[in-house]
């Protein structure tokens, strides 16, 4: 199915590789001081590659809005009744990345824009594995995250037997592939929870930063960085075979106090967190960047960064090398019942094993983090992020549902 | 208050005015086909007027995020508080709207960006006067909206003494003012409803395109526009004085039943809407800005535009001319417990006065109109927006509360 005198995937074909292009569309006669520029063609022509040996919406940074999804068998489907929704849900992953329609029954809320970056990533939770007759199969790894002291988890916002974390730099397009993937699970699956995030519109800072949480702190900084010689060693499982390239994703839903938090005066903080607000650089000196000193001293002896702080419980030093790629997405979901903001993390964490990643962390941060005291675990989710497919005869899945 | 080594309203002076500036930083090394561009200042630095004889946030063009609240006087707070907090709420909009802080508790949750466009807009509701002594100028426009047919309105989601919206390309930004003012209304004010919506990122679109909504519609394309000679006394009150330059606004949480309405094929959607889902154009033909011609007739004699479509039953021929400069955001707030999507309209409607704007339409479709049962209204609100503010020493709502 194309669309009538429009093709989205020839609109990106003539965007090139990373040039801007014409399409600047005269001024938009807004009242402004300084006006919106006409409108770029880059933000809705960018687009994430479907194919490769990892799925898309791990490494890439992330959008400016989220919808997550988690889904549960419906009462009698089988392994080949996923299988189906896989295959299908595949193809329409491939076609919406490029900006073309979902397929049947297309809604068209997308259309007019372009991918928008769109990633659709997918993943199982422990209890696809019984209800498929792939127990064996299970890997220990998705065992139950254990309960931690602080966490008041609502179950029927965690967990599912499916996983979809779906990306966008345009919130029409993230709903649209959400709406065209439900669609397509009915009968198959139905979804369990959901929940919408945002992030940084591309273009709203001057240059490229780490994203910054509800709490006003830079947050990110200390992710691995595609390019670390063990990138691929902290963030992609090397197995059981039908895992190998993917990954673990640990998802909690931390609501913050703000109302506490914004109470404190920032040199307050900026000891909790140990890092300044500013700019995000470690209270031990230096930048953003510089890493953390956790010995350094202050002029009278204390610790410049606190005993305390969270990014000192935190560090891979404290916790065995622990390292997990994190890609949170902030919510604000109005006033609950007492006033207080319904507002925080969507936390998503991608490990090469949560034993070495999320575990150690949460275990450390739950005996001793200020921070932490700001924060409430409401909902936890654990899955199995599935491999990426290498070309257009796979489908996601695979290799899981017919071993 | 300035941030140490960072102005943003430094950032924004050297943007000028429509230019796009250097600040490109380089690729930003994704493993993308077609990578984003070089984040450009323009969305970011992009500014909108606070000051002028309307407030900002009626005729500019939607932005990417909106954050909607309403709030309720604290019991015990009176006139006299209510100037001071919005003496306190028109300095801070003041500077927020220029990308500076938000004074004193700053959560610093938008540093980094710019202003992106960012408008914040107060109105009053109908209970605001009896609590401040100000019956006697409560005008009969705001007395309460009858009750329609298909109405299933939640009081604690409708209502308040107090509203504003805020909009901006950036989510956090958007959320950054609305937390800077509710903080600054403890005491005097607190949320009674609050609701996100979504719209348009700038650039997802090749050129700039009349938004759609979640239905996949193109909406708002009859909107009047600020070019039309009779714009103003369509959208603006000229009385009373306190309310000269002001308007009236309408505001709908119009939930959509999308499982029902998906499962339509397109062409009974076309027919039910009146226009074409593709491009916006009427069903009677042309493209989208093409006015629609309501005799027109198909070559079996029937009419082009039903007899019972939606743009037939809200068309001004229809409604004694009535008009409004309607502003809606989408939303999506998950799943609803019998699982159906909790997602629709943040319906916003600007007019000069109801009776010649929201009432007549939604009085003829509540009557007739095939879309309509399609959505359903879930809250409501009818506030007074207040004049602008000319200069730099007055404040919103002076000519009210020092009436």
């Amino acid at each position: 199915m194309k669309y009538a005198g429009f093709s989205r995937r020839a609109l990106i074909g003539g965007a090139g590789a990373g040039l801007a292009v014409g399409a600047t569309a005269g001024a938009l006669g807004r009242a402004v001081a300084v006006p919106r520029q006409p409108h770029p063609v880059a933000l809705g022509a960018a687009r994430v590659d479907f194919h490769g040996r990892h799925q898309a919406g791990i490494t890439q940074p992330q959008q400016a809005r989220v919808q997550l999804a988690a889904f549960d068998l419906a009462p009698g489907a089988d392994r080949k009744a996923v299988q189906a929704l896989l295959r299908q849900w595949t193809a329409t992953v491939r076609d919406l990345v490029l900006g073309e329609p979902g397929g049947p029954h297309e809604n068209q809320i997308a259309l007019d824009a372009g991918p928008c970056s769109l990633t659709v990533t997918l993943a199982v939770g422990a209890s696809l594995f019984d209800k498929t007759g792939l127990t064996a199969h299970r890997p220990p790894q998705l065992a139950p995250l254990p309960a931690f002291p602080q966490d008041a988890i609502d179950r029927s916002r965690s967990d599912g037997d499916l996983f979809l974390q779906i990306g966008a730099d345009d919130a029409l397009v993230a709903f649209h592939a959400l709406r065209m993937l439900q669609q397509q699970a009915a009968g198959t699956a139905a979804v369990r929870w959901q929940a919408a995030g945002f992030s940084r519109t591309p273009g709203a800072t001057a240059q490229p930063r780490t994203a910054r949480n509800l709490m006003g702190q830079v947050d990110g900084t200390n992710n691995p960085k595609p390019t670390d010689a063990d990138f691929a060693a902290k963030v992609f499982a090397t197995g059981p075979d039908w895992l190998a390239g993917g990954s673990y994703l640990v998802f909690r839903r931390i609501r913050m106090l703000l109302d506490d938090w914004e109470a404190l005066p920032t040199d307050r903080q900026e000891r909790i967190v140990g890092r300044r607000k500013a700019d995000g650089a470690p209270l031990s000196g230096g930048t953003e960047t510089t890493p953390v000193d956790l010995a350094k001293q202050n002029p009278d002896g204390s610790l410049a960064v606190p005993a305390d702080a969270h990014i000192r419980i935190a560090a891979p030093s404290a916790n065995g090398g622990a390292a997990m790629l994190r890609r949170g997405f902030s919510y604000a979901d109005g006033t609950r019942p007492d006033g207080s903001p319904d507002a925080g993390l969507l936390f998503l964490a991608f490990q090469a094993d949560p034993a070495h990643g999320f575990l150690p962390v949460q275990r450390s941060l739950s005996r001793g983090d200020v921070l932490t005291t700001f924060l409430r675990h409401e909902a936890s989710g654990l899955y199995a992020v599935l491999p990426g497919v290498a070309d257009g005869d796979g489908y996601l899945g695979q290799a899981l549902l017919e071993a």
